[in-house]
């Protein structure tokens, strides 16, 4: 089994974050492919960071599916799931967004969840996803800690208690039984902050590359004959005009 | 990795060949046990014969966590999900039902889904569960084939074709762009269904073996806080005198 | 107008205590019979007594039914409505949950209502009711006072005023204007707390009663047509060998 | 127990039949009031109608409360639930509209129903009363048979038949397990509709009539606290200069 | 372009207001006339009082339509849209309420917003609307200053305060990113607030007369062919003897 | 007034079209500037073109705003609303999409619409923008013509036929009293539409335009405290090397 995971960011350093969390989580037969876009935002803060990083993420897509063995599936790495209905039209193998990822996956172990991201101008675009994905009612609040993404990489920051403080809170004030760690950058934290807080804490990343082996090993593949359907031939024009229909 | 695949109706037959399913899919290192109540009816159609299936599915899981190594997941194989609730208070390993299951991944695959079910008499039931587990509008509609649990099992019996109907129907009229077969008889239809139809067909059954190895693989179990805290020490009367909260 | 009141768990005093309850409300012609299960739990507090408290209640709706006059209706006196889909299959006779019982009647006098239960555990089941039956917008919160059922029946016990602290604060801060108190263990404190915080306060079995002797005088039944339809004929093992279709 | 059921039009024979219909199922103790507005249309059929037969229905409601002894409880009998909100600041005494009660009812006896009105024209009305009492699931659909409202009273008239056409389309295509009638007007046909179709089929009458009752029973008054307080003092103009605020 | 812009109660001082906002928004081509009821009362503030504006509003609209050159649109400018949909049956013009106007206008500016009105009994009924209108999850809550309809016109009223605290709190605590004004007579205070909270304020007098001017730009009416079709001729009695079908 | 008119595909005759329509609806004091992305796919079907036609659709933004005076307002002229959110983290000036600007004038018209678009692959994107403005009750369907975007523009082609069906489909079957065309590319056939089937028929174009006049005519901008903010500063690689924050 093949995964390329890719990170919709620009930054190698979390691109190398993510191939490590998501191979420590693989299973035995399975590898792990961490890649980035070549072109993009050094990370995804909003809407506007989000639009310029979907091209590159549809890309190197398409350039894997071109390999003589192309990827059994693919996993979106950022948890606002960039460019995933996108990507779900150019291959037929299983595409799985980490916010996604970790929604399923914390709605089998509780019945309430919340989510924890960094900054709260996700919270719009998160909440959009949610909804969209059925999990309105069971995520019962996104949380913001109001940590920069590239922050949780540098070693003094107090990023770890903003996203105590956060959690404690979900727990005690919102109902939530369970976390779901809103950022690829966090996933460090998982096993610690569980063991902190005593209920369990999902990262979006090894969630989806588990449910990417899962629906591999099942053979299936995803839907084509409507919504995800491979995109009609057409011409794209100036800095896209190589951009040929898959 | 240790799944408990537990039938909850009493039909040996069917408990085997859920087995079978289950063993099919699992990955190399995961031993799948397949078992059944000592109590309750031969098939679950409706709310009155799941009433009397679930003391027997929380009896079996008490009984499989007095194991010297007890199970590291538990599947709950009636599309029902038969005591789903229930059986989290009753231990911290994961229970997955394989409606869940089937929804959780029909939703990777495809933005709109339907059931095809057994019995029109379950339509209700199936759809509460469905909205409580949040893919109220992913799940476009829950179609009944009218065929009985049983007859699934029987050679000369013209369900296919009454499968086959529901399905044709659902992705012409309803939109759906992938099928989750609503009963854990019709498992062996699976590939077939698929190929006929060309859209994903998902076994409930596979889907929660792969969501529980899954969750086992990454060392998530369920959250005790709260709804699922292990029930609280009290006396049970008459028939169940032996029953301890565990 | 002959009426069962089931109390689902198996501590007499508490059945004893609802039938005074249920008949000081009953009107004129009609006959309150209060009884209980022989098997089952001595309470019901979360998802695993509840499943433990159905089949009894099943039976004892069973049991009932093979009266030379069987009863014109029936409640069951469990504020999570324990088995009612499953006891509407048994009987064409009327069955009401006080549960719903409670959340229909408030809905009469106030756009907005909240509940208050015993234990944190029960809110998310108790949710889950209420959605299905409609009230997800009307009941504005579920709070839990954290008193054990049965210590509601105890003289010196502190019950009182932390079920005052939690309706003081749904009328206050979560726009109540109604209070149901979800648990049949209260009802003696019905009058004494509408006075108190000066709004109306519905106690279900109450509620119940009133709503079994409207069906009944209206000579309305259950739907008999589907969901609700007559369990099949079929064989029950074990511990259940026994039951049969009714 | 004295009940008012107050006729929103101004069609006497309509009040007429109404207090008929109420009389035959109130309880032994209760005396039931009919009555109808002095000012306002002779049918209620849309917006505009029910717009100019709101205020006549509330100086119905003002004239009784000053009688010696004024009614315990108030049922509107319009399936629009005519002026419901306003009428419960006029009094304390519970005011119940005959298009809930009818919904109320159902929906303790079939898990999903349907009603069936007079004219297409009201669907968008009834459709927004129904989610605001909370049924907007467990109605699957409103349905207009296409008969004016003072048709019904025609002994001629193909009333009958085109209300059969739209239940058997509801219980057939909609999922219906019940009927809600969507018109005072159609109060006689009740019980032989519900012969005829094998399925519970409920008059909004009967029912408003019935748990009118039960709140008196209860003694359970409406809440004032904040949405139904008591208007508050001011000047009314013109036509409505003798209107003081209760 | 003529525009009726409508003040439902009949406080003099206030259509003249209305009219001041309405006429400095309006376009280079646009005529605002400011009318009001003769009939009703003085402020709308709960169900009772808008029951009696909503007949006079209706009457204004039939005695504008008779003019040799009827209005083009129609504004009726009280936050709870009184009559808004019987208006809409009176005549083909546009009919615009306040209410919704500033609701739609809002959610073109920021993904979450809130209503801060006057008096707490208004929020149910305007809780109502808003979700009639689709903005039940766009408005994030609806605020009650706490100030009577009259003091907003009264020079040395608290009411600005009171305003403003409610603004920044439901800015800092409900998520909102933009304000809607729940009053008419807030009209005044618009630029000022938004000044001082730094997010977008909206009037519905001035959203309003936008949206009308918008609708009659396009030559948009209003459909005819079912809710909104013309009344039906019928006989009204007593008070109403005068009206007839439009 | 000065607003640019942005059609998000790169086809000049398209943009040339919309740019008449605005022109031809836009009030006396407002210049329409139509204009297009440099870069970008020729049509916009389905969530792949649309990827890549919104990085273009923003950098058109960001040139419009350095003019010496920038545009008061944009209008983003594709139905699916190419790149909405990210558009108004780049600019204060208002931004509306014609997707949403359609639902909003229809909802002013009648109770119920539908929307018709061109394939069958964009129903899905679509019904997420519409839940996510609020319109999903209010739009009872989204339905498509099976005309491809570019054959709207072909003299010969059957897409009016193909329209009216749908149009006639959506009256009859769906409920719906107007009619909201999903496509850019339909504006030319809105008068003609209305007429043949007797209800309004909304043009987004023309809707978005005037909802753009009467945002400016209001001075009022998008919200910047959160969702909307400017994007933070950082680098972006690759292609998007030049990319900065606004």
């Amino acid at each position: 089994v093949k995964i390329v995971v890719i990170n919709p960011n620009t930054t190698e350093s979390m691109t190398q974050a993510i191939g490590v969390t998501a191979t420590a989580v693989a299973s035995a037969g399975t590898t792990i492919i961490a890649t980035q876009p070549v072109d993009g935002p050094v990370s995804i803060e909003g809407f506007y960071d989000e639009a310029f990083a979907v091209p590159g993420v549809l890309e190197e897509i398409r350039r894997c599916e071109r390999w003589d063995t192309p990827p059994d599936a693919y996993v979106i790495a950022c948890f606002d799931d960039t460019g995933l209905d996108a990507a779900r039209c150019v291959t037929a193998a299983p595409v799985i967004g980490i916010g996604e990822a970790g929604c399923h996956l914390a709605s089998l172990l509780a019945p309430r969840f919340a989510i924890v991201t960094t900054l709260a101008r996700a919270i719009v675009a998160l909440g959009h996803n949610v909804k969209k994905y059925g999990f309105g009612e069971r995520c019962v609040r996104i949380r913001a800690a109001e940590v920069p993404v590239l922050a949780l990489e540098e070693p003094g920051s107090d990023a770890r208690q903003m996203i105590d403080r956060e959690i404690a809170a979900a727990l005690r004030d919102d109902g939530a039984e369970a976390i779901v760690l809103g950022c690829a950058g966090m996933t460090a934290l998982t096993r610690s902050l569980s063991e902190a807080h005593g209920v369990p804490v999902i990262d979006g990343v090894a969630a989806a590359v588990k449910l990417a082996e899962s629906l591999v090993g099942l053979g299936l593949r995803t839907s084509k004959i409507n919504s995800y359907a491979a995109p009609l031939s057409k011409t794209y024009k100036g800095r896209y005009a190589g951009i040929v229909a898959p």
